[in-house]
């Protein structure tokens, strides 16, 4: 694994080279003002090792990389009833569009666009309160990091829900075709602390672990869910740019407004990258090109 | 004028006849449990005489009919100001759609479907709060109808914002694309208010005088103004039913989800007719039934 | 009438003064090889006189203008059958598009409208030769202009087959939904060669006399009809542009591509107007200006 | 591989045992009449057996299956110049809808939709004549067999083309948009036949082997390629089922609408399955059924 560490390091250089780091997302201070010329990588193999480079000890954002916990806490809470109420389609279209929605009166295609993620949320607050369902999502995320030193951002979550009113505007409209069981202040309450989560490259590597199926890894969700949480995320975690992303870098992967991606090879190992700094899709620049380069690198490839 | 007369009570005999009233509206508890056996038309002629028929006597919700009285007043205050907020178009939507909202980019198609109505209630707001607000409204109305007695039904208001969840994902949404000054929260409190008036169709035919341009009229806006809100009226005034109500009736006219409508004659009469049951567009079937005969049977067309 | 003709030199003076005379239509040679330089109005007056100003004697392609006699000639031969297969509703679309016409499930939503154009043409033509079709058309024209000088242009003809992709595409989408009597090739062999008839603004104005409810205008439809056919010209004659239209100009018109319109005054004129370069809607610029003004001037609105 | 063998008869058996076989295709008489009630798995293991159960000896359409094969060889021409033409997303809508199309101004969401083959199949054509490039189509359909008994069914590819309207205009639309080459008529002709080709599932299956990365299997395109065109089959490869396929199947396929599915095992199987009846996406129901249980019995998964 010398190999895998000098090609992370080298990844790290690469990044670093060129000029163009996108833009960071803008829609809320807390991100607005983030340099976007950051990079990190970690990679948390099946052996127990994580291999690091660049700027791994900064937290970030993770943003809608949390809907890949929220929605393995629903399907464990309620199984196959989530289906009733979300889709498994890509969506064909971007992250916070209302317009399907509307043509498909109020099913969110999948659980990784905003709508679907909040549909997700309501599922696993059911009828408790906000603190608990966020307690029980840190403590899943924590026990997956193997760390208790991961929190939630409240300065994110209060500026989340100043400028909130896209995610408003979904919560209402799921509300208007009884597809929430909470109220949307209740369910975005929840959903914009957890999007609030910050991590380092590092711990999301390491929390994705139990994405992969091996004895060393946390043993969170079944064999099987893993496998279908897999498939979501490589059909539906880039948002509009999912069949770009399997495309080129061909393994499962959820992204963040904060330009962190957590993908997964499946039986070895879980990578967490991070760059702040956006391509045309709401994706990290850097962080996608340096994971479609180690995955050929290391034939990491489910295809 | 015993003509017109005898004409409005055999409209009035013929819509008994007939077993399809429509379904009425469903979404609020006030509009679903009104019985839609019902019946009303009122004419306010030009030579200041009120003409009526039927369930005269009955107040209704005139809901939507209120966006014609917002937009005179948002014009009287902002003038063609008001046009950067909103568009003149016809939607070839239903009236509640959001799809089209996306896709214009917050800027709704016209004043009479719900989001331009919301617009336009934000533009009347201004800095003021609801309650000056609603005084400038139900003044405007009762100074038109020549009437004080002309109320806002508060339990109507209420349940429209308990069930309002379609109207708070458009208001969300015009918020995110900074097209709305005052909060969502606001504008639709003064919004489900001001829909919530209630009038019989006497008061309402005596309203909509203001839209008539003859001397005996009360003088509320300009001639020029008059005969642009009828133009909006007459492209715009039946959602998604526009076109066939001007192929149809022919004349300029705005309905409301409670079954009334307000149809202008230019130059000589205001007409409100009332029968809560809808057709497929969400306008009044008899009422709209009706008012085709009596223009037909008056010769009273535009075209 | 000294003060109308005044008025109209006025306006052609008005519209040679400013420099914007917006873009001529690019699809074809014939269409974009045009002086967009030009301007004519041209008035048919109820007792019978035609007043002119400006270019009033070079003919220009009427192109979408015709969709106005084809319709007439279909509702002659079908009636109200016709609405079967064709809307009466605005589409709030641009004049081509093939959106709607695939959620609507291939009923266009109006006659003015391409698709909806495609489907008048289909009726019209019914089970005869498109040479039998067409020398309906144009004696149906020729005896509303009261003028043996109208042909069509072959070459603008030939060009619309060698470029109209897209309205082939409309009309194989119709005979998919089964929409369609005869092959998409012969419609539109019918429909591209009505499209390129040749008028000056005299001959258009005299035209459209037809749909002047008047003693001294040529009967060729019923007084009913022609106050339908003024409704859908009100409600659609302008594409994506007819709320502003009615708006602004307030009076039922019809536009082509080439820079036409045909506007009517009910009861009192037909006036026609041409200025190659279009708006935004794909409307004429400084024609739709003009007739803004003159219908002000002359106190000519239907609201 | 005796397990094997027995699970796909007993895969077979199942499938006889229920009632419900889905609808076949309608659209085109050649599949309207094929018999409902069949059933063939055929599997090439990448030791070079074939293991089959069911109708293996009855040819079928595989029709949209080949758009697999004329990706490889327009990819072989072109290399990734094509994806200037067409894109790599997942469509969210239906095989054959127009809409994302005009949205997307003309550049199909990717290579499997119909919209798309028929860009693929204009870049396969290049500059020659449909009989060459169908030439070349077989051959390598043939190549990848090993068997010269397929065939294109030329009733079938007669029928395409009298009922083939909604390709007809799909095609005008790219050639409005400047995104074919060739005439409509010319590329339809070529795609029509190509989608026209027979094979029973044994055929298919060895056909797919070059879609399988491994010693014993024809190289007809890179090991890169192959890993590409694998995660196009898996984001792309049913239309707007794709996600349930990936989530349920957990392997790359392409289905096609005469009820045939190739769905690859990277490094281990081809997999052909065939059974008329259609699902509500349009793709095989008891074929997706059958292959979801093989998939789970085997641990085959990408996932």
């Amino acid at each position: 694994m010398a190999d895998l560490t000098s090609i992370l390091h080298r990844l790290d250089r690469d990044a670093r080279d060129g000029d163009d780091w996108g833009e960071v997302a803008r829609y809320i201070p807390e991100l607005a003002e983030v340099n976007p010329a950051q990079f990190a990588i970690s990679v948390a193999l099946a052996d127990g090792r994580l291999l690091e480079a660049g700027d791994c000890d900064v937290p970030f954002s993770v943003q809608s990389i949390t809907k890949v916990f929220t929605l393995a806490i629903a399907l464990g809470r309620s199984g196959d009833q989530l289906w009733t109420r979300v889709g498994r389609e890509p969506s064909g279209r971007a992250f916070n569009s209302i317009v399907q929605l509307e043509q498909e009166d109020g099913r969110p295609r999948n659980p990784f666009i905003n709508a679907g993620a909040i549909v997700t949320t309501d599922e696993v607050l059911g009828r408790r309160q906000p603190r608990e369902a966020l307690g029980e999502i840190i403590s899943f995320v924590r026990a997956a990091a193997g760390s208790e030193d991961i929190f939630i951002n409240d300065a994110v979550a209060a500026s989340e829900t100043a400028y909130g009113h896209r995610n408003f505007a979904l919560a209402h409209f799921l509300a208007s075709r009884d597809n929430l069981r909470n109220t949307p202040e209740k369910v975005l309450g929840t959903y914009f602390h957890h999007c609030a989560l910050e991590m380092t490259t590092g711990q999301l590597a390491m929390a994705g672990r139990f994405l992969v199926d091996g004895p060393a890894m946390p043993q969170l969700v079944s064999p099987r869910r893993i496998r279908r949480l897999n498939a979501l995320m490589l059909t539906c975690g880039h948002y509009d740019g999912s069949g770009d992303f399997a495309y080129r870098v061909g393994i499962p992967g959820k992204s963040g407004v904060g330009g962190g991606i957590l993908a997964i090879v499946p039986g070895q190992a879980s990578i967490a990258v991070w760059s702040p700094g956006l391509n045309r899709y709401g994706n990290s620049h850097k962080g996608t090109e340096a994971l479609a380069r180690l995955t050929t690198r290391m034939n990491w490839t489910i295809f």
